[in-house]
């Protein structure tokens, strides 16, 4: 079974994918706040290509050379911010601070990538509205309204990053009338970008994504995070979580510390589910269109629809295996991003 | 601290490392069995090149164009086996086997990768021992001897193997009157190729690998691995142990599903302990020559010097790293490699 109605996670609204919105007020079409990696490709939310996997679209009202939201979001990920964030991953030494937990870290690059994306996207999209990961920390109000919204993780997986363990991603989701309409991740170490649009199809690095039609947990690969919680009943529900799973017999529990790289490795087909309690909308949300982009499932940890500001998730490839997990977990309580 | 002296894995024994005993017999220096990447490099075990990276060795008594052991080990997992065991991983459908438990997966790729190797390097040294996963399994005797001994895992990682997670590894490593020599480990989706060779330093890529500094659990990425036993006292075991690391505030810990891959993170800094019981003396030799030749610890888990077929090993970047996981793990009984 195959729960990829973007109707199931926001409620319908009329007018939901205007496509001016998503275009430079102006529709010049100017690049030159992003690198040019040839021309542009019309097309918007608005506006989708034919299915099947091709990906060019018609020409939007922006007129030609505007470029669509989406294919901003591909870009600022894809080319500006993988050479800088690769370097400093690999050869210098990190600030680190603390957030809500001595587990909860963050670094001065989480700061300066998360504030070139918006800067970025605010030149070319000035009334758009922002939730970003180290904007919220700081104070912002975390709030998903009907505006069109970019959500962005700057760098998921900062302790790796932290560690130079190599599983670090960025990423960007968008969503309108409170629609999630695309997700773009970056695997900043693997040059592997995973896109998700609604409506047509998830990639990764142009390749079609789908995911596992495993329903049997004796054959399942799970994967999970730890979350920023580290107090003694924390952990315990955490621990006994795994323990429920290995005992029901599943082949394996991952732990790659980024729940957006562990959802992009299910949307793979590499995993058959993931859960987590206290992660964020802005490690969701791109990539939930990416999930059920590749035919997957993503739902509350409860087994009822998907609540993006709730910090809990489970997502599969089946609705049968996503049921089973929310059978077996015990829920492990978070406060709900929208409200700090 | 640094514990990098080869000489505490095994008692030393004097003439280890005789050159012969690493090129082929009739020193002719015919590659026809492995896939041609150049002129093949003088050198071997016995004739160590000059210090300060720089690994091209002096002429061998075995002639100009004699081939290496080390080398033999690097292409044959460097050419020859990178492009089937990728290809397979990614697009083929596995016929998957059981072992010790349901967790303990084999397929039919583990057989013919290790046929494999074993074919190639017993064309070129026939007098030469194997220790390997897959035979090890059918009942051959898992006994390490004075005499040149290859230790082989065919496919480390396979249940990742088995779902397409992309984790997974071949590991060659060479042995001589119970010494260490050299390991190689390739990383099949990522194109990394980890070597190590005892007093020469340890590599990823030509990149020079160096072990993390950190003495402070409360700064450390910690890396550990489920093992195929999974009855309840052991599943309690082995998270019980992740809890007492989490509560000593470490920043994170991971489980990846593929012990090899997790030695080569340690080897690189990029996670600063590593723990397993229930892993075999396939996963560890080659990751130990790479990771003490990277200026790191490896140790038994009670805090003692490695026991090779123990089936259990703690890895560090620093000593003090390691005892402190010695003091804070309780041990998981596993039957010895050398008792089956």
């Amino acid at each position: 079974m195959v729960n990829a109605s973007p109707g199931q996670l926001f409620p319908q609204s009329p007018g939901a994918a205007d496509s001016r919105a998503l275009v430079p007020r102006d529709g010049s079409g100017d690049t030159g706040a992003v690198e040019s990696r040839g021309a542009a490709r019309p097309g918007s939310a608005a506006a989708p290509p034919s299915p099947g996997g091709n990906r060019s679209a018609p020409a939007q009202p922006g007129g030609p050379g505007a470029m669509p939201a989406e294919e901003m979001g591909e870009r600022a990920i894809g080319h500006r911010f993988r050479v800088q964030i690769i370097r400093k991953a690999l050869t210098e030494e990190k600030q680190v601070s603390t957030k809500t937990s001595a587990a909860d870290l963050v670094t001065e690059t989480d700061h300066f990538v998360e504030n070139l994306i918006i800067s970025v996207l605010k030149e070319k999209f000035p009334s758009h509205r922002f939730i970003a990961e180290e904007s919220t920390a700081a104070g912002s109000k975390c709030v998903l309204t009907d505006s069109p919204t970019w959500i962005i993780d700057p760098v998921d997986g900062t302790c790796n990053f932290v560690h130079r363990f190599p599983t670090v991603a960025v990423s960007i989701g968008f969503a309108v009338n409170k629609e999630l309409e695309f997700g773009v991740i970056y695997h900043c170490t693997e040059e592997r970008l995973y896109t998700g649009r609604r409506g047509q199809g998830a990639f990764c690095n142009d390749k079609r994504l789908q995911v596992s039609k495993e329903t049997d947990i004796s054959k399942a690969l799970i994967l999970t995070e730890i979350g920023p919680k580290r107090d003694p009943a924390t952990l315990k529900l955490f621990l006994g979580n795994i323990e429920r799973l290995l005992k029901a017999q599943a082949h394996g529990v991952r732990v790659i510390g980024s729940s957006t790289l562990a959802l992009c490795h299910l949307a793979s087909g590499a995993a058959d589910a993931y859960y987590q309690f206290g992660l964020h909308c802005w490690d969701l949300a791109p990539a939930t269109v990416i999930i059920r982009e590749a035919g997957g499932t993503v739902i509350d940890t409860s087994g009822g629809p998907l609540d993006l500001m709730s910090c809990r998730v489970i997502a599969a490839g089946t609705r049968e295996m996503a049921m089973f997990i929310a059978q077996e977990i015990q829920t492990i309580h978070y406060r709900r991003d929208d409200e700090n």
